[in-house]
């Protein structure tokens, strides 16, 4: 266990693949225990979904690195006699099933909460515990086409374009985090869980951001925008000779720097590209003039000149670029996990860097299915 | 102030524009008082930044409702003392300046943790406060193209793609709330306040999710996918008569039933289709065998067919159909701001529901820059 804010925090984690095991990942990383309680044989889908190496599932060592497992089935009564020891003792549970199931299994909140006072529940699914949707099943591109982000992301004109990260899954998981911590914190001084409802829906339109308020601006509801922002000019991905560069001059101070950095001081002096809104209206010409300009010089010598001018830029980078850049790596957001079977494996580190406790290198070992009932087992009958 | 989990917390919030700012209206929605403490005359830059209605940003309206403001010059004795009375008050500090400014100031967490031992220091930038970049200047757009999820986004072969919110921002916010409360937790134990450090380029990082496995497994950076899932299928935006639908069918079970709905039981026989393996492999083709028959019904008749068969679809809502959904209605995801200038504003609600709070349908009004001053000064001097 990694020692961190939630050192002593005991989390009994039902989720399956990606948006609770996101949230149980991040509680594991500020230094709760994480116990994964797994459907006996199958366990967790993620188990079963690629890529693989060596036969194992790196998609699932990626997110549920540094738990506990142990397989329990909840509709066999000497199973649940276990599963309500670990409740007697957790101070969290977590589950992603669709609305209803967990009342089925006689766990629902209401009886939880009656038994275990101080047992904190959240539940992340697809569309929340209430509402005309909420059996409905979800994914992570049904959410993220229901709730608008799809509208806004891809080219003007263009076919449907998905986040091409599962950002339903994923904002699902961290706002859930963030409820469980404000829980913790809540309870220190009633004394009392709560539950918190958190819907991959919700999540959607809660990270729309300014297209919401463009909506309500105008009445019409906004596109997608290429690689463009929509209301700061210039903001975007520029073509130079053997690339894209992204070039954020966010305000006049800054456009000028550009400008000079390009040698075009007539863009400066251009009434037509005087204030940021004006740069907006008149957003197409001043990409032409720009790549023009850009198009005399590579990417990396442009970024060279850019950054000793202070003006935000950066190169878009692949995935293996990114995790291979020396300032990622400096900042220990490339971790690794020592397997057995696939041998290290690289993986996604904590974004949440603390002053009181170190970030290390590498997390624990990922759980075979039912790997810790021993420990898990003599741990409950230990006190 | 809104009834919460945080309530009683001070946050002191020295943020501008969106990352900084997201993280304190979740604070806000949680319970917590914020105070933002903005630079005289201009104020937060987002102030200036369109959308505007009837003058006023709708942008900065969106971010900052429920908070209060007081300008202060953190060069000026007489506000230094201000400030100070402040975070002698305060649980919380947020800052999302470039690294360095507040050592600058005077106000670096070494000397605040000296002084103000139970202060929490929560700081977002663009690349941390370590690390080669540090001092770099960065926009969303610019850690999107750095982290590597402008790679994975957009069609196959096209041009740069943004993800369409400022989700390097916002993620960055939402890290940084994560922290805050962990921290929060922990002090009620250790007495003490930490620093919490995150930067938006870690963040990004953090959300590639299976991208960085899908590397780790074949050595090859993975790259833009359109709307299609990279791993699973068919799960992905398909064709219909009068547009796109949604079909997410994660497993054999569910790829069974979706082919009865479309009267295709030759699909589910084909040997090409037997295994979510194979699907992946044989993609296109059963896009087109899909699109062919899907091509034959609006997307409005095969959303109610699919979904009495219980196959997780969608359609692929703009934001005015997001913000008009029933769903998202009843689940109160777009809430209300009352604003003697812009009349009432519609904005984004706040996804994490708990138990034991209400979740109201409006929210406090937006300050004016400095609007809250008295009161503040009134609050200091009262106790």
């Amino acid at each position: 266990m990694a020692d961190g804010p939630l050192s002593g925090i005991v989390v009994v984690d039902l989720t399956r693949v990606l948006a609770g095991p996101y949230c149980t990942m991040v509680l594991a990383d500020l230094g709760a225990r994480v116990i994964k309680v797994e459907t006996p044989k199958t366990g967790d889908d993620s188990r079963h979904i690629g890529p693989f190496i060596e036969g194992k599932s790196a998609y699932f060592m990626s997110l549920n690195r540094g738990k506990e497992s142990i397989a329990l089935n909840l509709k066999d009564d000497a199973d649940r006699r276990i599963f309500e020891d670990l409740l007697a003792r957790a101070d969290v549970l977590v589950e992603n099933y669709r609305p209803g199931v967990m009342e089925k299994l006689g766990y629902g909140w209401e009886a939880l909460h009656e038994r275990f006072p101080r047992l904190i529940y959240a539940a992340a699914s697809g569309f929340g515990h209430t509402g005309p949707y909420k059996t409905r099943p979800a994914y992570d591109m049904v959410v993220q086409a229901m709730g608008g982000i799809m509208s806004i992301t891809g080219q003007p004109g263009g076919p449907p374009t998905r986040v091409g990260s599962s950002i339903g899954d994923i904002t699902a998981g961290m706002f859930a985090a963030i409820g469980v911590n404000a829980a913790l914190y809540r309870r220190t001084a009633s004394g009392e869980g709560m539950k918190i409802d958190v819907a991959m829906l919700d999540c959607q339109i809660a990270i729309l951001e300014n297209a919401i308020a463009r909506y309500a601006a105008t009445g019409v509801a906004p596109g997608p925008l290429g690689a463009r922002h929509p209301s700061i000019t210039p903001f975007a991905a520029f073509r130079a000779q053997d690339g894209y560069i992204v070039i954020a001059a966010g305000n006049n101070g800054l456009f000028e720097r550009l400008c000079e950095v390009l040698g075009r001081p007539d863009l400066v002096q251009d009434p037509d590209f005087a204030t940021n809104d004006l740069r907006c209206q008149n957003v197409d010409r001043l990409a032409r003039e720009m790549e023009f300009t850009l198009g005399g010089g590579t990417v990396a010598a442009w970024m060279e000149k850019l950054e000793a001018a202070g003006v935000p830029c950066g190169p878009i980078n692949n995935v293996e670029q990114a995790l291979h850049d020396p300032h990622v790596r400096a900042r220990n957001m490339v971790v690794k996990v020592d397997d057995p079977v696939t041998g290290t494996l690289e993986i996604a580190g904590n974004p949440i860097k603390l002053s009181a406790y170190a970030d290390p290198p590498s997390r624990g070992p990922v759980p075979d299915l039912d790997g810790g009932r021993q420990a898990i087992l003599d741990w409950l009958a230990g006190g």
